[in-house]
């Protein structure tokens, strides 16, 4: 049984695997921070992707796209403060050359590299910034640069966002490790949730893919801050087989999903924690839905509304909001069996209010930093279950003074 | 031709057609403030209504629907200050007690009044309060008493919200009149938007439920504050003959549905500017999408961005989260056939920038209190127009601390 723990808290984030390196540098598209971060694998590594559905999507997400046919990974650029969407053609060039000199310094082949960009929206990349940039990341490279570039992808994130874990199997130790960036809003000109996965275990791109799209699905798309879809959205993760572990399989592809769902949802825990003008975390679980679905949908209907989230920040046990919320979401119920609870303490009993009294206690508990909405719809046996924030002044002010 | 014309800025909202009589009083529900309004037909009228799709309905809102199969109006009361919304059986025995009383001191059928509530959502009505008020109201009906039951049914609306208009037909003048509330959000605890509309015209209920169906579709739901949705949502229509003009029918029927949709858009264009915290009206036109109800998914994504709706706010011409919410919005388009104009100020030609002399222009006329946003998407002929605010600091201050 030794073979299924899960060794987590490991240090590094993307550079914690194996033949693994990164950098993170500042070149000046932002001023006197790091914005441009370099990952390269040692060996050609096997490649899977999950974009962003936006019909408008940034030209370097075209290019991923385009890269990942070929399946194999030899280094990633990715810059922040100009997210080169809504560029045109200028900006597939711009990607395209941004890639190019990342092979020629890093004497890879064109088509194993990719590209990121993340920040303003319709403005050109300033290329010769870029170009000096991708020089000096490369003489930067190291196998504990991890940190730095995870660094150099924030944007309005307050703090970097790094995981790793390890497992063993068949005798080796298999170490994966990820950075992620996302801060305010996953959305566009700002945040642009950007997530890069590293493993040096071995696998093919078909079953990386299937694993990253089952963890995203569990963690990056579990997640909402103010509802809107970036242009830029992008999640990569590439195994290089440095830790020379045989192909993952059975039950070595089993351990390796639950590693890449602890990793994703760390990630994905912190994007909500540093949510623009976020003063709380929560947690809303809704159970008792028609189905799967229904579940998530209403969640989904709670954990976006305006009028719930500014409740939160509020600290206001608003529980009618959530009622109304839940009546708009199209899913199937009867609001005299809905029961709501707030960290425990139930506030409503068969579509009725328990009270002023128990409204206070509950008033009490989302006095915490942290705290879980459960919405029991008795309909059935649906259950989802979504990290939101609250939405503060601060979140506004942020927004509307971006770039002013 | 004469005939045609729409007299418009008539005085009297509600009580400007004959016929009708409202009053507006304080029984105490709210602190020194009208709350409680009733209106009365001198005879009795044909009635439609529309009512919020929420699946969670509020008391008031059940009885109108049952009220409205007799299609008989005789009388309305309205409360404002508790919405009698998630109050389980003890809520529908308040809300028939309250027509009862009404039915009883007017000398009416039962089946006859109808009610309406709005304000907090979980707490039993103060019955003893209202029905001093019903009782205080029907000693002050008058024929001059629309604009004080306008402002009684007000909650966070900082002005109350009147509109009459008359048409001649048939050698006799018809009057419409109405009053409604909204104010900062159309939804649940506070706002909460209800219409109350009335016609000395003569027309039998299914002409009238079409005309007002189809003057909500043009009007109330054309616009957005916070994209929330009420359980208390209600836009009734009665025509009690007063003028004693003939039956509404061909020519008649096609002035009364225009005077009809003069009150209800400009009913609904106060609701918006009266959008709770809202600082700028703005119009989002979408054109050239692949087909009308595109146009109005591409129209309500953009209206309901937070990031456009805080750029607004910020008076920053910050098109990238317009063309991101777009993108997002499901409709057909290609991200380089876009054109944007901002109050005939073009900034994004084919989906690219026009540069930031462009952009400075564009902010300058987003100072101004009304403006306009033009999407040209170059698919199709759809066309869709919406009514939106922005969103400010105060929208999430007078939200947050609402009950605190």
């Amino acid at each position: 049984m030794m073979g299924r723990k899960l060794i987590v808290d490991i240090e590094g984030g993307i550079t914690a695997p194996k033949g693994v390196k990164a950098a993170g540098v500042s070149c000046g598209i932002k001023r006197d921070k790091l914005d441009l971060a370099l990952v390269a694998s040692d060996r050609p590594a096997a490649v899977a992707g999950v974009f962003t559905t936006n019909v408008v999507k940034a030209a370097p997400v075209l290019l991923c796209q385009k890269r990942l046919k070929t399946g194999r990974f030899s280094a990633l650029v990715a810059n922040s403060g100009n997210a080169n969407a809504c560029t045109g053609e200028r900006g597939l060039r711009d990607a395209e050359a941004m890639a190019a000199l990342a092979a020629k310094v890093l004497g890879c082949p064109l088509h194993e590299v990719f590209v990121a960009s993340t920040g303003v929206i319709g403005r050109p990349l300033p290329m010769a910034k870029v170009r000096e940039g991708i020089r000096l990341a490369a003489r930067h490279l190291s196998s504990d640069g991890g940190p730095l570039a995870a660094k150099a992808i924030m944007t309005t994130d307050t703090f970097p966002k790094e995981a790793a874990v390890a497992f063993e199997w068949r005798g080796r130790r298999i170490v994966l490790g990820g950075m992620a960036k996302g801060a305010g809003m996953i959305a566009p000109k700002m945040a642009t949730m950007l997530c890069f996965l590293a493993t040096d275990g071995r696998g093919a791109a078909p079953s990386l893919g299937r694993a990253l799209r089952h963890a995203v699905e569990k963690s990056f798309n579990r997640i909402t801050v103010d509802g809107c879809m970036s242009t830029n959205d992008t999640v990569l993760l590439f195994a290089n087989g440095c830790s020379d572990a045989p192909p993952l399989e059975g039950l070595g592809l089993r351990l390796f999903q639950e590693a890449l769902e602890a990793v994703t949802s760390t990630l994905a825990r912190m994007i909500v924690k540093d949510g623009e003008g976020a003063t709380k975390l929560v947690e809303v679980l809704v159970r008792g839905a028609g189905s799967g679905k229904e579940a998530e949908m209403a969640a989904r209907a709670v954990a976006a509304s305006l009028l719930v989230k500014t409740a939160f920040f509020g600290e206001d046990c608003n529980w009618g909001r959530v009622m109304a919320a839940l009546g708009a979401s199209g899913v199937r119920l009867q609001a005299d069996l809905i029961d709501l609870f707030i960290d425990g303490i139930q506030v409503v009993k068969g579509g009725r209010g328990l009270g002023e009294s128990k409204e206070r206690e509950a008033s009490e508990r989302m006095r915490r930093r942290e705290f879980a909405l459960l919405i029991d719809l008795r309909q059935g046996r649906g259950e989802a279950r979504l990290l939101t924030t609250d939405l503060s002044e601060a979140y506004v002010r942020l927004n509307a003074a971006y770039r002013t």
